[in-house]
């Protein structure tokens, strides 16, 4: 079940879309969402509301996942969405009433009564890390000093996640076990000096698991191996897009990713919304973003509005907390790269970019206080607590529910993506 | 097509699994090989060879990947291979009288009429790095000193590579373009020591083209999220093994990887070789490895025999060089981590196993010259040549052939893994 609480980042000028499933819709299938109301699109293609549109393939809107809407040319994009906004757009909820066509009321649903689901299968997942204060903020907690990665201000950095993990919103998360190094008989800020000993590493419970606050590229139209990609040309592959938590294991990270990055400290669980809005709903809050710092390759080149004005938010819920506490809120439009520059440098040496998959970019951090994505960031590093008693430690505790949310402007938002933190299952 | 010089590799003791197509079975479907004789699967079942076996799923050896039959329980494979077995154990090639079934004789076929396909849907990649040898050779080279990476003997590192890039042997590669860190005035040693300056960094065809010498391990029998391996259960969830060319750009490598691991340096290639060789065809191969350093959580104990002995082995074939060169050769029972402790410990978080999912090992090498499993080791760096005149960098040309192949004992080999060096195409 979906909360209705969001009902105003979803009005005509957004029309996403999802996999719900209903009482009177049990199979999992392609739907939109005005306010409230859920709409499953393939009553509307069986009632003949897109019989001028060419070339929809079979059971496209009967699919379990959007893969093969999602790959369809973004003129047959606009086309569908053309339909549904001039369809829809004559009266606010409740629609019933107000379609053209003889549709069975069942075509709808409230989104109380509606259960989502993945929105696409996901062959592959590539997570950047596209913020500059995110990178600055880092490296000054867990290096102790300024330092950014040297390819920062070349490409966007990034490393390949785990796919198979991704799990829609409101899945619990368990907290993960792993190899953690422990140091004794040092106060924090004198860990990242000390040489670390094999005889400290224990395999325990994650000690300081953490959200990331970030925006999911889903891929639509795929791009051959061996085509490469511009990045002004990228959004023809570009379906939409959601918000992500790459949840991440703080300590099972450091340990692990020198030299090969990080895997068990990531791969355990990354959450994303419902909800996919496509990129011509976002088309109004097309903004500027940071000049580049260096002289950058033709494919790389992105000049003008290349970036996106979304906020995004995190709030925290649980223990020591009176209610939903927001911990940081930012903007994806001080993102250094974009997601075209994403798509292309991933695509540049001929790498393939497959229908579903999701590029995300790295967690959405600003410079001040109130303004971060991570609690690695707003606690700094775990050495401050997160302003509340009884929670000196910093990063979640069991039971903690994560909140993130976006929303580009009035009437476009992305709802929200949430997990739940439950505690970690012993090893056998 | 592929080459019948490695008949001696698939003797009654191997009878692996792929993925072939012919003049006479034109949609590519699952097969077995004996000597260079291809025998189609679907054959044998549909003339009723395993109608002892219950619970055989419909098309599965008609399907174009192996994936269905692979998630079969490993008894049911067993049962295959004890018909298999003795079917065709009664005589050696040529086998069309053999059968003690009204065979058509076009469900077999000569190897070199026959094309190989992937065997398998890869819906995930996990690269290790398991090799001690290779670990050590690489911190010298690379960092100038003796240094390993700090988890390296708690646990096998790893980083999620790149799934929809991975090929069929006989694919060619082409030589990737990406961010190459150039350093101007220094001889090599000297590089390492030399703080990188941004304004060295060029767009630029890798001009480190490596292989790596590899194997990787097919998972069969999905494991469900949040379920957990102990690694002396993990053979259950193993399908077989096949040769992997990890195919690396040292130069995109080294730029990109602080501190997220490999992305672009890794995702433009990898092949693997066209048969999966089964764990029952390799049993008689297992062997004790290298004892743990230190104390390892439970679900990582593998006491006794958990590595096999497999012979891998390096050739190069191209400009300078008369014919095939062996470059190295090595075994894969001095990896430090067994296949069974790779699966374990990316499932120990809650990460779930897919069928058809790839783990690779990391390079296999050796301590000693001619044991190397790159060329990064044989060439120290690229600083040296790979002894032959006119190659004095070390790495790949273009029009390089590079072999890999392997073989556990009489009979029972996997034939090889090779790729041809294209030159880079420019970018647009």
């Amino acid at each position: 079940m979906t909360s209705p609480e969001y009902a105003h980042h979803f009005t005509i000028q957004n029309l996403p879309y999802g996999i719900a499933s209903s009482p009177t819709h049990p199979t999992p299938q392609c739907a939109t969402r005005l306010h409230n109301t859920i709409i499953f699109l393939a009553d509307l293609h069986d009632a003949g509301l897109f019989s001028s549109i060419p070339a929809l393939p079979a059971n496209v809107f009967t699919n379990p996942t959007l893969n093969s809407f999602a790959a369809l040319p973004q003129q047959t994009h606009s086309q569908i969405r053309h339909v549904l906004k001039s369809t829809l757009q004559q009266t606010g909820p409740p629609l019933a009433l107000a379609l053209p066509l003889p549709l069975p009321s069942t075509s709808m649903a409230d989104i109380s009564t509606v259960t989502m689901h993945l929105p696409v299968s996901i062959p592959s997942f590539t997570d950047f890390s596209a913020s500059l204060p995110h990178n600055q903020n880092a490296g000054r907690i867990i290096l102790g000093h300024d330092s950014l990665p040297p390819a920062f201000f070349h490409f966007p950095i990034g490393y390949a996640g785990r796919a198979s993990m991704i799990a829609i919103s409101g899945t619990p998360i368990t907290r993960p076990v792993g190899h953690i190094c422990i140091w004794e008989g040092t106060s924090a800020p004198e860990q990242t000096k000390k040489k670390k000993k094999e005889k400290n590493v224990i395999f325990a419970p994650c000690q300081s698991l953490d959200y990331e606050l970030e925006l999911g590229v889903i891929i639509g139209k795929p791009l051959a191996r061996g085509t490469g990609l511009n990045a002004v040309d990228a959004e023809e592959h570009i379906f939409g897009l959601v918000v992500l938590n790459d949840w991440s294991a703080r300590d099972i990270q450091s340990l692990e990713m020198i030299p090969l990055g990080p895997l068990n400290g990531k791969s355990f669980a990354t959450t994303i919304s419902p909800w996919i809005i496509p990129l011509s709903a976002l088309a109004p809050f097309k903004t500027t973003g940071p000049e580049p710092r260096v002289s950058l390759p033709p494919h790389l080149q992105d000049p003008g509005a290349f970036n996106y004005d979304i906020t995004v938010m995190a709030e925290l819920e649980g223990e020591g907390l009176a209610g939903r506490t927001v911990m940081g809120r930012s903007n994806a439009k001080e993102l250094f790269w974009s997601i075209r520059q994403m798509a292309a440098h991933l695509a540049s040496t001929g790498c393939d970019l497959r229908t579903g998959e999701v590029l995300g970019t790295g967690t959405v951090s600003g410079e001040v206080e109130g303004s971060f994505g991570s609690l690695l960031e707003v606690t700094r590093g775990g050495r401050v607590g997160i302003g509340c008693v009884g929670r000196e430690r910093g990063y979640l505790v069991d039971g903690d529910v994560v909140r993130l949310s976006a929303w580009a402007g009035e009437g476009v938002g992305f709802g929200e993506c949430v997990g739940v933190v439950r505690a970690a299952a012993l090893p056998n």
